[in-house]
């Protein structure tokens, strides 16, 4: 499978190109605003893989990142997520888009979710993508700075939301083949907004309980 | 210290008699509005805990759980908490009440979080509490049946929301008696939308996923 992660330089987008790199077969794309960018970070990003691995990440803009992927993850944040979609647009064909952010705004002892007028940040990707390109919400309530630190075990769960029965199953295989990350249908698009308001929970759980940082989440 | 547990004699009420008897030496009232009904499950309830223990448990209607208690517990459905609290506010001096209700809709395909008005049932809580009395929200996201399964090992968090912190500091230590659970700070009553919020996730996810039911919640 080929994947894109547009906004591949930084954030979750970094873990996931890491883990990606490392887990799978997978051809994946390190996709950047500025070309330039991708291509140092995916530099770096060789350099902190393990030794014989890392030959199937490629880098370039977004546009050429997004052209022929099977997967594309829009792993920016949620105000560049619709002209991010926009950029990208004509390149979308038989692709699944996966979309990880989440609006959320800070407050004094903490962050708190603010999701726009459609619900949830998952949703607006939906109501931004092309008629024909399923969305699939994922990856929200994962920790970037552990899950780019190959070093860490993760052993979290990833909830999954979408209305596309067979994108998500593909989604679902993909989050399986990432070591200590265990997928999980959370249902419709519809229930995008409870997935999404648990990021601001595990950043306000870090902020107010000593030794909790970079916080995941285990449902059992 | 005396604890009410009003609403006791169902769902998340019923696992908390139990395991507050079982693991603390608290006195714990089991209220309900029908002194007969709480007095039944106190029969059962001092069946169901191993020999020698539940001496300290107490029934009777919600106001005389209530007169006297250091903490009292709305475990009744949200939509009688304004009832329950107004049906007890003359019993309220130096007492802490806990909030552990969430509203939520069904869907097809699970449920998803209905907050009333003010945001929250939590904040609800507040807003129908005596002046003086401090809410704290906690036991939102346990999950009833195997909270009342004492053979059940937990290893769950309880996250905590209030705006006084010595309340807060008081539910902790209870909640930290009993064995299984580990206390979080989850900051001021305003988060509480967040971790009422995952009540639904918790539910929708058990609906969706074969071998996960009656699920909790891990922070790490």
């Amino acid at each position: 499978m080929q994947i894109a992660l547009l906004g591949g330089t930084g954030d979750i987008g970094e873990g996931l190109a890491l883990r990606l790199a490392r887990d799978t077969d997978h051809t994946v794309w390190i996709g950047s605003r500025d070309p330039e960018k991708a291509s140092r970070s995916l530099e770096e990003y060789e350099r902190r893989l393990p030794a014989g691995v890392g030959d199937q990440l490629e880098a370039g803009g977004n546009e050429a990142a997004a052209a022929g992927a099977d997967v594309v993850v829009l792993s920016v944040p949620a105000y560049y997520l619709a002209d991010t979609i926009e950029s990208v647009a004509g390149e979308l064909e038989d692709t699944i888009l996966v979309s990880p952010a989440v609006g959320m705004k800070r407050t004094d002892g903490g962050f708190r979710y603010n999701p726009p007028g459609v619900g949830s940040v998952t949703k607006l990707a939906a109501q931004n993508a092309p008629g024909n390109v399923p969305v699939v919400g994922a990856f929200h309530n994962l920790p970037a700075t552990r899950l780019a630190d190959l070093d860490a075990e993760l052993g979290l769960d990833v909830p999954l939301v979408a209305d596309d029965t067979d994108a998500k199953a593909t989604v679902s295989a993909l989050v399986e083949e990432i070591d200590g990350l265990r997928p999980l249908d959370a249902g419709s698009l519809e229930h995008a907004s409870e997935v999404e308001a648990l990021t601001p929970l595990l950043v306000t759980l870090a902020h107010h309980n000593d030794g909790l940082h970079d916080l995941g989440v285990t449902f059992h």
